[in-house]
This record gives structure tokens, sequence and C-alpha cells, in this order.
């Protein structure tokens, strides 16, 4: 957790770390700062707290985050445009050498963080490493020190998540009241007047419910019926209507607009009732589910999870990315994710790789299903849990697990 | 535009270009595979189209795109898992050793472009530089590829722009009517009951508004009152109620659900009635903004603007940044900036550099303003400007620049 920073750096020999990027959204930065970035470059040295700096327009919001906070006036920058107006290279030089002397950094091991264009990084990166060749630049590819800070959770991220949550609930009942509030024609679900819903009034009323709520939908939600349904990513087609008996698969990822923590759910809807094929496969990917609620255990390799739905679902014949690596249909992903400031967060649920455990703090999804777009359907369901400091795991998502949805209008 | 991509690789001798990055936003994607990113990999030889390398989940998302698209599996990765799989680095090498084999990329200069992990790109590019000695890969930090390409905009993208225009003027309007609906009391605007109508408020009915024309405010509005409008950047106090007679900042930058283009306005407004020291300050804004807008011609060095507004408004008084380099107070930024798939593109409109020129084809905003944090105020209007094939120049912002909004309520 973010306590932990310290400790994650000298695990990795660093002695400071810079995080670089501009405007764009910066999980790294958000996370640093506390949701406060400010378009900020944030230097810090192990045993320090980071510091900021950013220019005139954004230094109010950089000081929200309880971080020291320059402003690049304070560098005099403006003096290097003067200096070397055609020459980028020499005003970063020049500007690194003013961060570096301000700030104590006078050599080491530097570790690199952030988002942003990777391009125009990867030649500043080279021309740092060659103007400053006491420091060695190093970045992470794979179980980086934020992956790891982020995989446990303190006490005041779980208040936020478990706040994006419920009102993620809340919006997620409000779309099934909705549409239970409507009546069927001609096996489609039709407004007051005749007209069919469509999954675009759907994603409007959500999203409307999500504002209500002070959430944002960045990544778009997925509300995929029938074959659409059976691509797992497929956002599903605004102007279909929407008919009774077909699986629809509603997968809700929003961000707190002010905290910018995730939720993620899913449930698999099928309107008026459901077909026999529908409705056993539901019940073996919610067999897979429960296999797995019931057994996750502080200390237990998360590999494990995917495995026991991996057995469940080939068990019920489903082919699977163990039994048929490739296939894609069964069971074509992996179970889960951890997410926080990010959607896809550590730990990781893949029986490919054997990396993570479970740990008290842990925030991470459960979500088994099975693809099948030429039968006409997909399924899947999906909780949000948190492992509290007993170890003991809650699941953030309350919303009932009902496939049928009966129309009451 | 788009159509130059093969003459601007020939320019900066590049025989290939790769686009790397993850599941983020990445507007050199969006770009090139025309909004549907699909968190796909690309690949572009010169004189051949982009292709798209995605796995199964985004597969019928990328071939929206128009492009040729590949599956990961089509490349056999689930293989490298099994041969390495506690080695990155070689399941990255021979991962494209195969895309470049399939692609036909064997050596020369390959442009790298793209937003994602710095760190970990970093790490990849030393990688893959070490273990491609025919291939050098060369970022940009600056004029890059892209800046250059979206600095004009092709017909279809105009038309797009013109779009996301339309539906920010009606919510602008609408924000405008909504308040003017208001009465007022004791000095605040009030509802019906009599409580404070507050920024909060304001803000929640323009999200609404946002939703309904089918847009998004990733980047969150700013409307901003008295002493927060001094601060360029400051996003307003959310609890505040709406004063009478304090300037208040309303600068709204939405992007198109669907397309992704951005429309980016400004306006000033006083509730009731405005101050003289207000009332003049927005005479001298204006004055400086017509002054820009009446002189712009196709082929004028963009720099030539940011003087115009920099002459005007020194000759009333105002600092800036040229006359007191630093300043927090008068008018602190540049003039405007290009707009498409992200806020700020080129051209852009500083006096620090001279680099662009006005083209056929541009798209900028038109934005003076000046700041006094101190005296209570700041004061900013900008239109989105392009310029037609005729070299005409057009405001793409149709809505009237009253300053005083008067309560009809």
């Amino acid at each position: 957790m973010k306590s932990d920073l310290d400790q994650l750096m000298a695990k990795r020999g660093l002695d400071a770390l810079i995080i670089l990027g501009g405007e764009m959204p910066n999980p790294h930065r958000a996370y640093i700062t506390n949701g406060h970035e400010a378009g900020a470059l944030v230097f810090k040295k192990r045993g320090e707290p980071a510091v900021m700096i950013t220019n005139t327009l954004e230094i109010e919001n950089a000081r929200q985050s309880g971080l020291p906070v320059y402003n690049y006036n304070d560098f005099n920058i403006h003096e290097l445009w003067a200096q070397y107006p055609d020459d980028a290279d020499m005003r970063t030089v020049r500007s690194f050498e003013r961060y570096f002397e301000r700030l104590g950094i006078t050599g080491g091991r530097i570790g690199v963080y952030g988002f942003g264009d990777i391009g125009a990084s990867w030649e500043m990166l080279k021309l740092l490493s060659k103007h400053f060749p006491a420091m060695t630049f190093v970045g992470e590819r794979e179980d980086t020190l934020f992956d790891e800070a982020v995989t446990t959770k303190d006490a005041a991220e779980i208040e936020l998540l478990k706040d994006v949550a419920r009102r993620t609930n809340l919006v997620m009942q409000a779309a099934w009241d909705f549409i239970a509030g409507h009546r069927a024609q001609d096996g489609v679900v039709v407004r007051a007047d005749g007209t069919p819903l469509t999954i675009g009034d759907v994603k409007r009323f959500v999203r409307l419910k999500l504002l209500e709520h002070g959430l944002e939908d960045p990544e778009g939600m997925i509300f995929a019926q029938g074959r659409d349904g059976g691509f797992p990513h497929s956002q599903g087609n605004d102007e279909e209507p929407l008919y009774l008996g077909r699986a629809i698969v509603f997968d809700l990822f929003p961000r707190d607009m002010q905290s910018g923590y995730y939720h993620d759910m899913t449930r698999t809807w099928s309107i008026g009732f459901a077909t026999p094929e529908v409705q056993k496969a539901y019940d073996e990917v919610m067999t897979a589910f429960n296999a797995v609620m019931s057994q996750i255990r502080v200390g237990e390799r998360t590999k494990r999870y995917q495995e026991i739905v991996l057995d469940v679902l080939e068990e019920f014949g489903h082919p699977t990315g163990r039994s048929d690596p490739g296939s894609t249909v069964g069971y074509v992903h992996s179970l889960g994710h951890g997410l926080g400031l990010q959607i896809h967060e550590r730990p990781g649920f893949t029986h490919l790789r054997d990396r993570d455990v479970v740990q008290v703090g842990n925030v991470f999804t459960v979500e088994p299903g099975v693809y099948y777009p030429d039968r006409g359907f997909g399924i899947r369901v999906e909780d949000t849990v948190y492992i509290d400091e007993q170890g003991v795991v809650h699941s953030l998502t309350s919303m009932h697990k009902e496939l049928v949805l009966p129309l009451k209008g």
C-alpha cells in the first residue's frame, strides 16, 4: 500500500523516482498525489515525501495533494527558453540539472514511472542518461513498484472503493427497475407508446443515473445482447431493441468523479424468460463463481482460483483457455483482476502465471463467463471483492444475481 | 492531415512506425485507427496501410477501423508463455520477431509513437534495440509526425468537429438559460424555494445536458467565480452559491462520445450586473479577441497573434508573460492551441517560439484572458476557429458574448 513506497524503492535499490507524463491521466501520479495530479512532474527521494513541480495554472490544484509543490518559475525555466529557443534538448538538460540540485538528487538509481508519450520519453531518457552519467534511469516492465504498491489498499482507499461500489450497485438496480417497468409486444420490450426500447435507451438511462451518483463511464459500459454478448468486449448495439429471452451481458465499471476509484460488476439478464440452454450455462457459470467465492483464503495462490473455474467449466464440457488454447468460445479469459485507480491492477488470476497470492487489502474482481456467439449468447457474472484486515472476504457488489428479469409494465 | 502520413514518414526517413501503449486512451492510435483503438499494437510500413494486432476480446472493435487486423493468436503468442513463462524479455523479443517477419519489416528506421507506461516502454525499447540491431528505434520529442499530421484536419474531421461544436454551444446556451430562469435574494441566485443555486448545481445541469447531446467531460469543466476565476485552471468551488456581480469564467471542453473529437469554448458571465472594474477588463479582453479574429490570415506566423494580444493588453496596462515573465497576474498564458482528438494540439500560439504558420485545415482556439485573483476576478473569452479550403476563417463557436447574464426568474 501507499505507506510501503519507501520499502518498495529500497527493495529495487532505487535512490529516487521520477514520474513523467503530460496532461493525460496518469495513474502513478494520481496515486502518489492523492488524486491531485495537476499535470505535475513528480520526484521522490527514498525516505522523503514526493515533490510536485507544475506551472502557475495548476499550482492551486497541486497544493491540494498535501505534498510540497514547486512552480516551474521557481527554477527560472523561462530563462532557458530565451537562452536555448531552438534546442529542446538543452532546455531539458538544464531544467533537470536545476531540479536535481534543488531536490538533492546527485546520482544512483532513479526509477522511471508515469504514463505519457512513449517516443518522446524514449528520447528524453536517452538524453538524461547521457548527460547525467552518475544516474541510472531504470524502468520496470512487470511487477513494478506501483503494481506492488496498489495490490493492497489502505483503509482510506477501501472507504473510497466501498462508496463507489455502493453507488454503482444503485445504478445497476435502477437499470433493472427501469427495464422491468416496460411491457412486451411481439417479443420485444416496448414503451407505453408501443415503440421499442433500445439498448441505446438503456445506456442513456444508465449514464444519467451514473451522473446523479457522481460517477463517470470513461471506458464505456458493456450492454451486449444475444450474439454480441458472445464477444466478451463487444459493447452492444445501441440501435437494437431489447428482445425477450435473449441473454444480456451488462458489465458496468464506472469511476468516481472525485476520487478516481473504480468499481467493476457484471450481471447477465434474460428478459421475461430464459431459454433452457442459457439457463443451463448460467447455472454452470454460477457454480464456478460460487466455488471460487467459498474458497478465497489469504495466502492462497491466485492462480488456484482460475484453476477452480477451469476445472468446473471443463467438467461441464466448456472449452477453456487451458483445454483449448486460442479458443474463442467457452471460457476464454482470466478470472479477474485487481482494481483501484486503474481498472486493471494486480493481483492477476491467470493459470498461465503463478506470481500472486491473496493478501489482506486486496480488492479484485471474480468474473467467470462462457461465450458462444454462434449459439447466440454469452454469460458473465462479476463481483468485486475485498479482503479485510482479519482476512475475511467481502463482496463489494451487493446486487442480486437473478437471471430472469420479469416485466411488470 | 491523415493522408500525409507516408510523406511525413519519408520526411523523417522512417521505414516503418509502431504505436505502443496498452488499454489507456492513445490519441496516436485513435487517429490512425479512425477511432477504433481496440487496445491494439499498430504497425505501419511506409507506403502501406497501418495494421492492427489485438486479442480475441477486442477483435470485433478493431475491425471497425477499416484497417487490416491480426489476432495475437495468429502469432501463437500462447506458445511463448509456455516456452518462457518467467522471461518477459524473451516473450517480447520472440513476439516482435514474428510481427516483423509477417509484416515484412526487416530493418531501417522505425518511428516509435503512442501513449502508455513510460518506464516499461523505456526498458522494452532498449531490449528491442539490442535484439534487432538492423533497426533503429526513433522517438520524437517535438514537432512529431503526429503533431504535424493533426495540425490540419481533413473534410471528414471538420464535419465531426463542427458537429461537436454545435452541440457544445447548445449546452452552454442551455446553462445560460438555466441560470437566467432563477431569481436573486440578498445578492445570491436562489431557487424557487429560496435556497441558493450553487456552482455544483450548475455543473450537474451542464453534465446532464452534455449527456443528452452525446458529449462527455473527461477533463472536467471550469466554472470558476470571483477569485477562483483569477487562477486560469481552477475548476471552481462546487459548494459556492452564485453571487450577483462576480465574474464567472465558464470554460467547457467536452469530447464527443462517438468520435472522440473535442470542442473548446469559454465565456465570462457576470450575473445581474458587472462591476465597472470587471466590465473594463472584459472590454479590454474583447478588444484583444477581436483584434486577433479580424487579422487571422493563411500564411501568417501564429506567434504574430500572440503578439497582437500582448500589444493590446500591455497597452491597457496589464502585465503579461512578455513584459513580466513569470507573472501570475495579467495575461499569463498563450493565445490558443490546435485541437482535435487531443485538447491541445498544434498549432501553438506562444511568443516564445516561432514555428507555426496559419494553414488551411487548421482548427484552433483563440482565448485571451486576464487574471487578478487578489482583485477577485479573472476573465477569458474563447472561440474555436477553423480555416476552410479557401482560407476563410470561421468560428465554430456560435454562442453570444454578452458579459451580463440577467435573471428573469
